[in-house]
C-alpha cells in the first residue's frame, strides 16, 4: 500500500511539511513525493533538517529509510520563489497533481495526499484553473462529488462548498442531498459497521415544522425516506444548531450531512483547527488533503504544523482499508 | 439590584430551576419571582427541596433568606398539569412576563431573567403569539432589537434568527447590519472597554473576493465602514469558519456579529450546550433568558441543568453594572 503525496506550490509550505513529517517521524505509511527534488533538497538544506532524499525511478522502487520523490524536473533550484507566487510553482504543482491522479488511476499508488496548491499562482499558466479538487474531478472523469472533512472526533459532508449562500440555498435538492447521503455512507462504511448519517435541516431549529422555510419539507425528508429505503441509517433533518453537540458529545452520529459550506465547516475549524483533513468523495481514486492554503507568509521557516498532513496520511489509509 | 424572574410555563421545567439553583446555593443575587405560590409550593413538596417559599407584597419588599415570589395568583395547584401544555398555563406564563416586564420599566426592578414558555401553549389562549422575545418587545414598544448568546468565552449577535435562510439572506442589508454592530457595542461596552467586534461574512470564506456573493462588499463592508468611523472596533468581514477559531482560542475578538441564526448557533452551542445564556439588545430594559425550552419530558423530576438560568442571572447582573 503506497501512497503518493503531491508536493505542492513550490512557494508555500508544502515542501516543508512533508521534509518536517518525515523528520519527526510521523509519517507511518509508504510514501512517494510527487514533486521536484531541487526544491525538496533546497527546503531540507535551508531549516536542516538532514532528511535523507532519494530519486525513484519507477513509482513503486521505493526504499525504507528514505524520503522517496518522484522527480518530475519541472523546476530547478534557481526557480524557488519563496512567498511569492510564481507562472512556474503554479505550473509545477498542477503537474505533481496531474502525474499522482494519473498513477492512481493506473493503480501504481493506493491513493493521493495533497499538500496546497496555490490558485492565483496556477491560473498564471492555466486561466481556467478554479480549483485543487476539480481539476482532480476533471483528471477522473468524476462529476458528482463531494467535500468531506475529518476530525479524530467526526465526519462531515456537503451538499454545495464554494458558492454564495443564495445558491447554496438553491442547490438544496432532493437528488442531489440523496447523492451526498450515498457518497457519505459509502465512505464511512468503509471502517464503519452501519455509519449513523446525520442529514441537516437548512433552515434554523430545520424549519420548525415549515414555519421558517419549507425546504425540509420538499427536499431533505424525501432525501432521507429514499436513503433509509436503501436500507442506510439516515437521520434527520437534525436542527443544525444541536447536531454537533449531538454527535461530539454524546456519540449520536458518526457523519453529518450538511446543506452549505460553513453549516460544516463553522464547527469542523473550531474543533480541530489545525487538524482537520479534507477528503474528496465520488471519485474512482482515493484522495485526502490537508485542509489548509500554502501559507505563503510563514513558508521555508519551518513553522508549519504538519498535523493535517500527518491526519491526512492516516485517513487515506483508512479509506484503503489498510 | 433586584432582579425580577419570570417563573416559566408551569407545565415545564421552569419552576423547579428557579427552585432547584435556591436550594443549591447558586442565586449569588437579589431576586423576586414572578409566579404562582401554589405552582413553586407544589413543586418544592415533590422534589422535597426544603426551599423557604415567601409571598411579596410590594416588588421590593424581599428578605434575605428566602425565595421570594411575586404571587400573580393565576393558577391554583389543582390546575397544574405536569408536562402538558395548556390554555391556563399558557396564559399564566404570558401574564409573568407581562408583570415583569412592567416592573422593569417602572424602574422595581433592575433587570427580567425569564424562564422557559411554550408557544404552543400561550397561543391557545393567545392566537397572535408569536415568541417570548417578541411579546417582551412588543410591551416595551421596541422595534429594533436583537438576540445575543452568551458562553464565558464568546457572545454572538444576530441579524436575523427565526426566519428560513432563503429570507436570512435577504435580510442582509446595511442598515440592519450597522444597528446590530451598535446594539453589540453598546453591551460589550458595559463591561469591556473598546469591545473588538468580529462582524462575519455571509457567504463562503466571506466570498472570497465576489467569487462567491456580492453581500459582502454590498452591505457588509459598508457597514464596517460606518461603525469604524464612529470609533468602533469592527473587524471584517471575517470568513466565517475561521472567526469562532480566532474568538475562542486565539482571543482576537470580544463579539462577533453573525449573519444569520445558525451562524451563531453552531459554535455557541458546541462550545456550551447547556450553559447558554439568551440576551434581548435593543429593549428599554435589561432581559437575559435562559438558552432552552420548557422541557416538558423531564418536567418535575429534578432532571433540569440550573447552569443557563444561573448564568442568565450573573449576566444580567453584569449588564446592570453590578
Amino acid at each position: 500500500m503506497l501512497i503518493g503525496v503531491t508536493m505542492g506550490d513550490s512557494s508555500g509550505v508544502g515542501p516543508e511539511i512533508a521534509l518536517k513529517a518525515y523528520c519527526n517521524r510521523e509519517i507511518a505509511h509508504p510514501i512517494v513525493v510527487f514533486g521536484d527534488f531541487p526544491v525538496l533538497e533546497h527546503c531540507n538544506e535551508l531549516l536542516g533538517y538532514g532528511v535523507p532524499l532519494r530519486r525513484v525511478s519507477r513509482i513503486d522502487d521505493v526504499s525504507e529509510g528514505f524520503l522517496n520523490v518522484r522527480d518530475l524536473r519541472s523546476l530547478k533550484k534557481e526557480e524557488i520563489t519563496v512567498g511569492k507566487p510564481s507562472k512556474k510553482s503554479g505550473m509545477a504543482a498542477r503537474e505533481y497533481v496531474v502525474a499522482a491522479t494519473k498513477a492512481a488511476l493506473d493503480g501504481d499508488i493506493a491513493a493521493v495526499v495533497t499538500l496546497p496548491m496555490n490558485k492565483a499562482a496556477t491560473q498564471l499558466s492555466d486561466p481556467k484553473f478554479c480549483g485543487h479538487t476539480e481539476l482532480i474531478a476533471e483528471l477522473c472523469q468524476a462529476c458528482d462529488f463531494t467535500m468531506m472533512l475529518a476530525t479524530d472526533e467526526l465526519v462531515v459532508t456537503h451538499v454545495s462548498t464554494h458558492v454564495s449562500l443564495a445558491d447554496a440555498v438553491k442547490q438544496v435538492k432532493k437528488k442531489r442531498i440523496s447523492k451526498v447521503i450515498e457518497l457519505t455512507y459509502d465512505a464511512l462504511k468503509r471502517f464503519i459497521d452501519k455509519p449513523r448519517i446525520a442529514v441537516l435541516g437548512l433552515n434554523p431549529h430545520a424549519g420548525e415544522g415549515g414555519l421558517f422555510g419549507s425546504e425540509e419539507a420538499d427536499e431533505i425528508e424525501p432525501a432521507i425516506e429514499e436513503a433509509k429505503g436503501k436500507g442506510m441509517k439516515a437521520i434527520g433533518p437534525v436542527p443544525p444548531d444541536t447536531a454537533f453537540y449531538l454527535a461530539v458529545r454524546r456519540g449520536r452520529f458518526d457523519g453529518i450531512v450538511c446543506m452549505y459550506h460553513d453549516q460544516g465547516h463553522i464547527p469542523m475549524k473550531l474543533l480541530d483547527f489545525e487538524g482537520g483533513v479534507n477528503i474528496t468523495l465520488g471519485l474512482p481514486i482515493i484522495r485526502t488533503s490537508v485542509d489548509h492554503g500554502t501559507a505563503f507568509d510563514i513558508a521555508y521557516k519551518g513553522m508549519a504544523s504538519t498535523r493535517s498532513f500527518v491526519n491526512a496520511l492516516d485517513f487515506a489509509a483508512k479509506m484503503t482499508g489498510a
